[in-house]
């Protein structure tokens, strides 16, 4: 259907485009823009239905609505800003360049205007930001008809009407009803009477991940926000909870592989700025790589006397490096998903300890008949080797297990213990293990 | 709350327990089964009132599940089973043993088996085993006022009653209609007239996967499942597919960490399926390190002439791998996300080879300065390791970036393309490149 109307809009049949975009789904038509050239862009938007013009352009990139903005005329903008949700607008705001932003709030009204300034104010990753202020508000007093007839005057113009928010005129929040409470009651029952008054709230200051825990552990479709007066400034919908839920599992990727993490999609970031993410961290542990090399500096001897013994480091730093990553990628994601805490690590590091002893048997095991074959039957040396892989095994759990737990004890991200920094350390123990076995069981 | 109503339990105040179950969040409850005994198990979920019943059970997990089953009657099975949610009655019963489960069948009556059977035979990761079929039905001659005597009527049993689906005779899905569109038309109006005719729907087939990231892209709360007819079968909830969605992303943690995925808690996976889920992998990884081995021998002359040679190995190798994690991981996001598809895979090969160029400049640069700085001021071993250091990355980034693309055009899980064996080559190229560019440059 979008090529469709991309051929329509081609030829120029726009009495056709607004017949089709009327009738399409708003997120497709948001998708359609990306497809447009900039003057097509504002032509095709001001040929969708006034009531969906909002709506599609909540759900366009930052670089098409920020093309739509500079096309079209004062009063146009003025209408758009002023139908879309506050969490919507304030979410376009905070990427619109300044003069942008200086237009479109001297082309909202005064109320907006305030509205908006608030929620700027609101920390990036709180409650607050996430919130929308468009929910359905009932009193105790109301009948379950009073309480009908209120959501239909003020219902199209909320972002959900399926949990209403029972308030006092202090807007303190008393209670919540769903419309399915509401349906199933008699409609002369008071408001009051079938309210739920055990709700679950978080405040402005929550942060968003936690949020976004709650939606998950009880099913939420919306959760109120509250104020320290406990008095209600919005609600949170699951849409947006889902997509926090996604920003994070992907902060948590980019982290764990040493990346720094950005909102941006892939494509759409700039070379520069996909090395600027990088470059530190490689950097961090390029230098900390020179403690590994010291340690070899070291045992110059050692593999001066017997040169096989550095053919076996590929093999002993990435089966280290590979153990501690699983484990330590267990146990980030067991935090993240709230399986694990804090309090566990005890259970955690005898769980990885034993896991290593199997895990560290089985391949030093396969190790020592790999060896024996390769180095004309040298048994020594493979059991040398094994011993070093057994013991690497053993380091690289504990310390992939018990990193990502001491981080998040340190109120520090535990996605930073990943693969690249646990590598980094597992290696310098390897080596040091390695030699000190091979000195010793070889005698060199 | 959940302490106060342990230490009743304790106490055998069972009546307070009673009140205090009545009042408490059905999430919570049966998170307060994880800290009873056997015996207290069983007692306790007895207290609970009847309508709770089956809701908390489908919040237990599944030892919890499998507890309570065998310590309840077959009159009380039978009424939990009945009252469950179909998906949810699936979902227990494919976890439990095969004693449990011929009770369970035994205990249900001739119509819930044969659904239950049937649900049974849909694949695992397909659309009808996430789906149930208990959702509102509606006629397109009904009146608006006939819809909702329909959702009084059969609203309490539903999963959801906000979205209801409008089908003919034979079952046929023909539209949608959400009670924000009935309660904001006039109560004579037809269903028929103000039903959504274009709807997005799934098949029973269909990857769950995909479908949880149509509930991201479109917001929907509901999702209709068809079958090869077009008659509805049953609906997905949005709360499926969350759990999905982190599924997913939990899997592909683990995939990316060489670990084989499992749906079980970390904590509550014994050692043996924790070693299990790992070993294979890390043997795999490690035979394949043999191949580095080999090149390493064949180039044992080269470090025999300059031992310190050798100590560069883990910083090239260990920035070697970082720099292809980097590159595979933002890609397999990516690809999962659907910001990347198939068809780009030269624009972001040519991204990564600009990013690798930059990123590649920089770390030989400091690792000229480092290397002078350490080893005695030898400038031609500086540049010969930088020279290696900046065409490793080259290669990093680029079979970083390329192996996810392609596992996914062979229809592959893309993040097995991770770290661990994007590592594994990366060594190999390095040092085959290394040791080249050593003998050239030292004329070794």
């Amino acid at each position: 259907m979008l090529e469709k109307i991309l051929e329509l809009v081609g030829n120029r049949q726009f009495s056709a485009v607004r017949a089709m975009l009327a009738d399409a789904n708003i997120v497709d038509v948001a998708e359609l823009f990306e497809s447009l050239d900039e003057a097509d862009a504002v032509v095709v938007f001001r040929l969708l239905p006034k009531e969906k013009a909002a709506d599609v352009f909540s759900y366009m990139s930052k670089e098409i609505q920020k093309r739509i903005v500079e096309g079209i005329t004062d009063v146009e903008l003025s209408g758009i800003v002023q139908d879309l949700f506050i969490d919507d607008a304030v979410d376009f705001i905070e990427e619109m360049p300044a003069n942008v932003v200086r237009r479109v709030l001297s082309n909202t009204n005064h109320e907006t205007r305030a509205l908006i300034n608030r929620f700027l104010q609101y920390k990036e990753d709180s409650a607050g930001s996430l919130m929308t202020i468009e929910f359905v508000g009932l009193k105790k007093e109301m009948t379950v008809a009073d309480a009908f007839s209120t959501i239909r005057k003020t219902g199209p113009d909320k972002e959900t009407i399926y949990t209403c928010y029972v308030m006092d005129d202090r807007r303190k929040l008393e209670g919540i009803v769903t419309v399915k409470d509401l349906l199933l009651s008699d409609s002369a029952a008071l408001v009051g009477d079938i309210m739920d008054t055990k709700v679950i709230f978080v405040s402005t200051d929550d942060d968003k991940e936690e949020i976004a825990g709650l939606f998950q552990k009880y099913d939420f479709l919306s959760l109120p926000v509250v104020d320290k007066e406990r008095r209600l400034v919005g609600i949170i919908t699951i849409d947006d909870a889902v997509e926090v839920l996604q920003q994070e599992n992907t902060e948590d990727f980019e982290i764990m592989a040493a990346v720094t993490p950005s909102e941006a999609p892939y494509l759409k970031t700039s070379v520069f700025s996909h090395a600027k993410h990088r470059v530190v961290w490689l950097m961090l542990l390029m230098l900390s790589a020179t403690f590994s090399g010291a340690i070899l500096a070291k045992f110059e001897t050692a593999f001066q006397v017997l040169p096989s013994l550095v053919t076996f480091l590929p093999m002993l730093m990435d089966t280290g490096g590979n153990c501690g990553a699983q484990a330590s990628t267990l146990v980030i994601r067991g935090l993240a998903l709230g399986e694990i805490r804090g309090k566990d690590f005890l259970k955690v590091w005898w769980k990885e300890i034993r896991v290593a002893m199997l895990v560290g048997l089985v391949l030093a095991l396969i190790n020592i008949i790999r060896t024996w074959l390769i180095y004309d039957h040298n048994l020594l040396l493979a059991v040398a080797v094994s011993m070093s892989l057994f013991i690497t095994v053993m380091i690289a759990k504990s310390v992939g297990c018990l990193l990502p737990i001491a981080a998040k004890q340190l109120r520090l991200d535990p996605a930073i213990m990943a693969s690249p920094l646990i590598t980094t350390m597992v290696d310098a123990c390897a080596l040091m293990v390695y030699f000190s076995i091979a000195k010793l069981v070889l005698h060199i």
